[in-house]
């Protein structure tokens, strides 16, 4: 492909995404498979990008390949240790992990994910899209909150990740919604805001009784007929509801930026909003590219 | 056969199990089979029944039947009707619901399960068993914890069951070690009881923490090596944790009755002595059987 300087993958549990980039920051071409780090076994990695990517290097000697997020696990293509926080988000400088490959054109790097100690946490994946966020505001102070399957709170000072907490609060959801019992009186989509607003200020008045409340949808369905809209919205605030009430040293206070999808940003910002704190929002969509081309970017200066 | 006087039904939503009774008490046969509420159409109660019964009641012009749990659920056999708490635990004088039979030899009378209003709540079985340990003890005043998938404590004061409360622990440890991520770091037995009260501690500490505590198991596997073995039974101490510090108004200088599985009520009377509370154990095997001979005797006083 003509002008292509290095391909960036964000490859994660469940999809694999490559853009094929320019030497000025341009994208090229982008393409997606469901391949993701789940589904393939050690050897498949590689046929996997080749793929998606093959069209691009036709041609080539050589393209450095800058990768992130599950690809790095153990269960992954080839394991990138932890760094520990304190520390930036991506830095290539600290070595980026080399997957042996077979077609000798792929220079492959897998960026590593950050693991805390006290108390213990790891993440992989969501400090590529920190990384993206501080390029664009270098001098940010304050808390990044990535909600999603496992929601990430980082408290971001002085260019690094000061500290980070992980919550199931996404995975909850969907086991609940989809596995549990409740799932009887659950609709699929739909949307009730007082119901959100209901189980949010319920799991923040007292979220120990987060087990009990769970119950109480079912309950309230049989009972009372709470509708299955609501009731979805009612999970949703409970769950999201304890969360913040056990993230509040991280967002008390400080300036929130809100990273993920806009859906489910809309709910945490008002959640939030209800808690008298304000969060901004910005959407994930091109943050993972914009960390990877600052990590590409450490990898250029050593 | 010889002697039958009723048949006793203990049919939940996996199992069902009955009892061929004498007049005098004694039990004369039992039979189950894995023909539980979940796994019947409206239709196939009644063959179900007979399928384990047509011996016992063969040459008998009529038996009485009486049956308990989720086969009086809107799902069931035949929807039984709440009773409010507060209320005695069983009482056939204000009504036993009578499905509809096409062999007539069988009188076949459902008992209802119990709601309340405020907080929203409902029990369909466990009333039975609350029933025959007061058969066995009427004076009781105290506080029943029947552990189980969808624990269960009630408040029983002079014959009634005051009020409950109903908590998912057992449903989230089953889901969340089946099919969370946290199942690749987590043994399918096994027992560790310094880690059992280490996730018991933190979730009495901090129960709002949770979503938290839970994938620090997943993170401590990684970065600490935090065993199969002792991650289960964290697991097991933090949602048993969680359950204790929100039913504390109910423990809480009360006398305490567990009821149910051994090795589980171990469990929770080793989490409430790590309190400071004292409880009794008395296994549920023969509970069902006295709470539907109470309601067999409530039914032939009316």
């Amino acid at each position: 492909m003509d002008g292509l300087d290095w391909i960036a993958a964000d490859w994660g549990t469940s999809n694999l995404r490559v853009w094929a980039m320019a030497g000025d920051g341009r994208v090229l071409a982008s393409a997606e498979s469901g391949k993701g780090m789940g589904s393939l076994t050690r050897d498949g990695f590689e046929p996997a990008l080749l793929e998606l990517t093959a069209a691009w290097i036709e041609g080539r000697a050589r393209v450095t390949v800058v990768a992130c997020g599950m690809v790095g696990a153990r269960q992954g293509w080839a394991e990138a240790p932890y760094r520990a926080v304190p520390c930036t988000p991506v830095d290539a400088g600290s070595g980026l992990t080399r997957p042996e490959v077979t077609d000798r054109r792929l220079a492959v790097h897998i960026g590593p994910g950050l693991s805390q100690s006290r108390p213990p946490d790891v993440m992989r994946g969501e400090e590529t899209q920190a990384a993206g966020f501080l390029a664009a505001e270098p001098g940010f102070d304050g808390v990044l909150c990535l909600p999603g399957t496992h929601s990430k709170w980082a408290h971001v000072s002085a260019g690094e990740i000061v500290s980070f907490q992980t919550f199931m609060t996404g995975e909850l959801f969907a086991l609940l919604s989809s596995q549990s019992v409740l799932r009887h009186g659950l609709a699929a989509e739909g949307w009730d805001d007082a119901a959100f607003q209901h189980g949010l200020s319920e799991a923040l008045s007292r979220p120990e009784r987060i087990g009990a409340a769970l119950f109480s949808l079912r309950a309230e369905g049989l009972l009372k007929g709470l509708s299955p809209v609501a009731a979805r919205a009612r999970l949703s605030g409970l769950l999201i509801g304890t969360e913040l009430a056990a993230a509040k040293p991280y967002w008390l206070g400080r300036e929130i930026v809100l990273i993920g999808a806009e859906t489910l940003c809309r709910s945490y910002a008002a959640a939030l909003a209800a808690q008298g704190a304000a969060a901004r929002t910005v959407t994930s969509g091109a943050l993972t590219l914009a960390g990877l081309a600052a990590a590409r970017a450490t990898l250029k200066e050593n």
